[in-house]
């Protein structure tokens, strides 16, 4: 009985579908609702391979996971593309408190960190308010000693405090060597209570030599500006990460091939490296899934006569190497295919809670107002500020697609992000599946819209 | 200005809290709610001692932090009386699935484990769906394996849920080993997310000989489950927890001492050991500080001269070891106190968040319920369920002393209970005052209220 009415209500729509790009958008929104592609993916993903650090063997065994399923889920010309990266793994890493009652610290290594020799070092800390205190340290002041910086990241919605504190980590670590300092520490750039902490990649120029590099969690930070305040502190510290030969990381690429314009590509997906704590479920296994899940739901409405398929490339990407190496899965894609053109891009990199609002930059903003009225039934909302697209969609971005970003919201992100705490089950289905039917929609506007999304004007 | 106010107060106040010891209770509630002793006490012990392990130089140190604070406050007759207890700590304890792409999970040893050789052991898991699934397993059934029990410890706000599934990890183990487990698995006895195990001690027959046992974090618990569900699955584990002789643990002591009825206490306390993992500010600076939190407050009224001494004697104890060694600290107390007569033992030791409930077993319900009046204002009901007191007033419990339980909200609790989370920052400073404010009046109403308070029917 259930399958006849919903035979009827198919057959019905499908004709209107076919006519009407918003229409069909808004049947595969809800059709979207209905399924849990993306949450069995993530969930396959996250257990039987678990971390991808870039450049390791499970990296290249996610890529061979992800080119099966793509093939599996119904994409065509599932493909690989490899390039060279930068190949650290964690070893050895604790701190703890010299005096009458030791106190270990929780603290991890920083990607790209130097190391300490086996036995660790002793040295003092020397606490700075914040990165422009450590950058007003005189020349070789900090000869010998552990650099620390506490800060204060919030909360936001939107994530915006990371941006605003992420040089404590990027930029610090080469800042603290360059005026000779044996470490260097900084509280995670972290939101939660949670006594573990967050890594992330830092960065040091040709003519600073690594330096180790390592932050503590949220309360041990706050703990060891106690400690500080209270008189000086003194640690051992053991951090043992090793550099290898650079490795191979690399994009799996899949598409549901447009019709009368397959070379116009929307170009959408997530990471599929992560860091090595975690098993990377909101850092990224959550953007491929979700891409993945909105472009089986377009799949299947194919395969089932529901649409036809879709008049541009739809064109899905599980980036490689995103966490080290950054832009270069993105170049990467592109250099790969050439004679394609770009009109859209999209990134979903930032977890799996909802959807809350939309921001668009394209050359026809009443197309944009159209998706709007399609995704208001999600609780998204159209936003006046600028889209950004994500570090694997840039090198698009910057050749002149059009931009969409699906904002999630990132109230708890920070809590997990780049923590051993980034695991499958932080991750609601409910609103994972709010995300697919918001891209799925998006999809398919993108690919069937008449109006010109591009070229777009750089900001 | 402000000064004088709060002189013509005290003054107008003083004569009736004489005279009646319910105006006075509540006289000194609202005191309390003015001041941080309690919060100032959990810093410093967490702070400058950090874990303190029963038997460890850290525990000792702690001992004569608290002796030199009772001292500081005013309280008299402060003493140590130390006693001999198990001495364990924890080694290196990792656990690393075997296959193609190996995952660490995160799990901790159980206080009074065996241990793995250095090197570790490989070993089949073999999973139970729960403790009479265990037990049910033929002899000899566990030759070489590792049992694994998940389940699903469920937050309430009275902590209710621990007591169900306490066994998993209290007697667990040694049933595993006496059917030839090699190891002995089980989730966290924990409500919280965060990838961090929760320890505490299991116990082993004098026939049974000790097997390596560990509590996963729950997201751990959670993957090995689905691991398990997807093929068979061999760990990698590590544990190296080693033995010591027994070493000295101990109670501090100190006092109000009563006026016409000194040989009466009301005894109250919390303990001052704690798992190693985090710095124990739930469990239990908390309950050291809330009880000598209240008693300062009394002390400064007494010294001002806004009330005399108590009739009876307020004794406070903060007491040794009580995570491993159980009730002995109390019937140390008891022991080295035999001219005096317990006649109300109360115990803080569930965290420091809001206290929700009032339960009580005493002789006298009328004069509960003018205690259940002064509360009220504090958001604390009266409840008709059973007090039980705590383990460090179990001694004296069972030698008829009236009970008063003041129940805090236990939500939250077993996100943090011998984890490494548990650590300061996760103490919510005006609720701890609640308490101390709770405290307060309880102290001065049982030292002072005329009823016979005891003795009182065993249950």
């Amino acid at each position: 009985m259930r399958n006849l009415v919903a035979m009827t209500v198919l057959m019905a729509a499908a004709p209107v579908a076919a006519a009407d790009p918003m229409a069909a958008a808004a049947q595969l929104r809800d059709r979207a609702l209905a399924g849990n592609t993306a949450y069995s993916i993530v969930t396959g993903l996250t257990t039987e391979i678990g971390p991808r650090l870039a450049a390791t063997p499970a990296e290249a065994h996610a890529r061979d996971w992800v080119a099966a399923k793509m093939t599996a889920l119904g994409l065509a010309k599932v493909h690989v593309q490899t390039f060279a990266v930068p190949h650290w793994e964690r070893g050895v890493e604790t701190a703890t408190t010299i005096g009458a009652d030791p106190q270990r610290l929780a603290l991890t290594a920083l990607g790209a960190s130097g190391g300490t020799p086996a036995a660790g070092i002793d040295a003092d800390v020397v606490q700075f308010a914040d990165i422009d205190a450590l950058k007003a340290a005189p020349a070789g002041n900090l000869k010998g000693k552990i650099a620390f910086i506490d800060h204060a990241m919030r909360t936001a919605q939107d994530g915006s405090s990371y941006g605003a504190f992420n040089a404590v980590r990027t930029a610090g670590p080469a800042i603290a060597a360059s005026k000779g300092a044996a470490a260097y520490i900084h509280r995670s750039l972290a939101t939660g209570p949670a006594r573990l902490p967050h890594t992330g990649v830092t960065r040091f120029p040709d003519d600073v030599a690594p330096i180790p590099a390592a932050a503590l969690s949220v309360p041990d930070a706050m703990q060891l500006t106690r400690l500080v305040a209270s008189g000086p502190i003194r640690l051992h510290l053991v951090l043992t990460p090793k550099r290898f030969a650079p490795g191979t990381s690399g994009n799996v690429v899949g598409e549901i091939t447009g019709t009368d314009k397959p070379g116009e590509v929307v170009l959408v997906g997530g990471h599929l490296d992560s860091w090595d704590l975690g098993t990377g479920a909101i850092d990224d296994a959550a953007g491929v899934a979700i891409t993945l899940g909105a472009a089986k739901v377009i799949v299947d409405a194919i395969k089932d006569g529901t649409l036809p398929p879709p008049r541009r490339t739809i064109r899905v990407v599980a980036f490689g190497d995103e966490e080290s190496a950054g832009p270069l899965g993105g170049a990467t894609y592109l250099k790969g295919h050439p004679a394609d053109t770009v009109v859209l891009a999209a990134e979903s990199d930032f977890g799996a809670d909802r959807v809350w609002s939309l921001h668009a930059r394209t050359a026809s903003p009443p197309a944009v107002a159209a998706l709007a009225r399609i995704l208001s039934p999600l609780g998204i909302a159209p936003s006046p500020l600028p889209a950004h697209g994500g570090t694997d969609v840039e090198a698009a971005v910057e050749a002149g697609a059009a931009v969409i970003d699906l904002a999630q919201d990132g109230t708890r992100y920070f809590d997990l992000h780049h923590s051993a705490d980034d695991t499958l089950d932080k991750i609601d289905p409910a609103q994972m599946t709010q995300n697919v039917a918001a891209w799925t929609a998006m999809l398919w506007w993108a690919a069937n819209v008449d109006s010109d999304l591009r070229p777009v004007k750089q900001p």
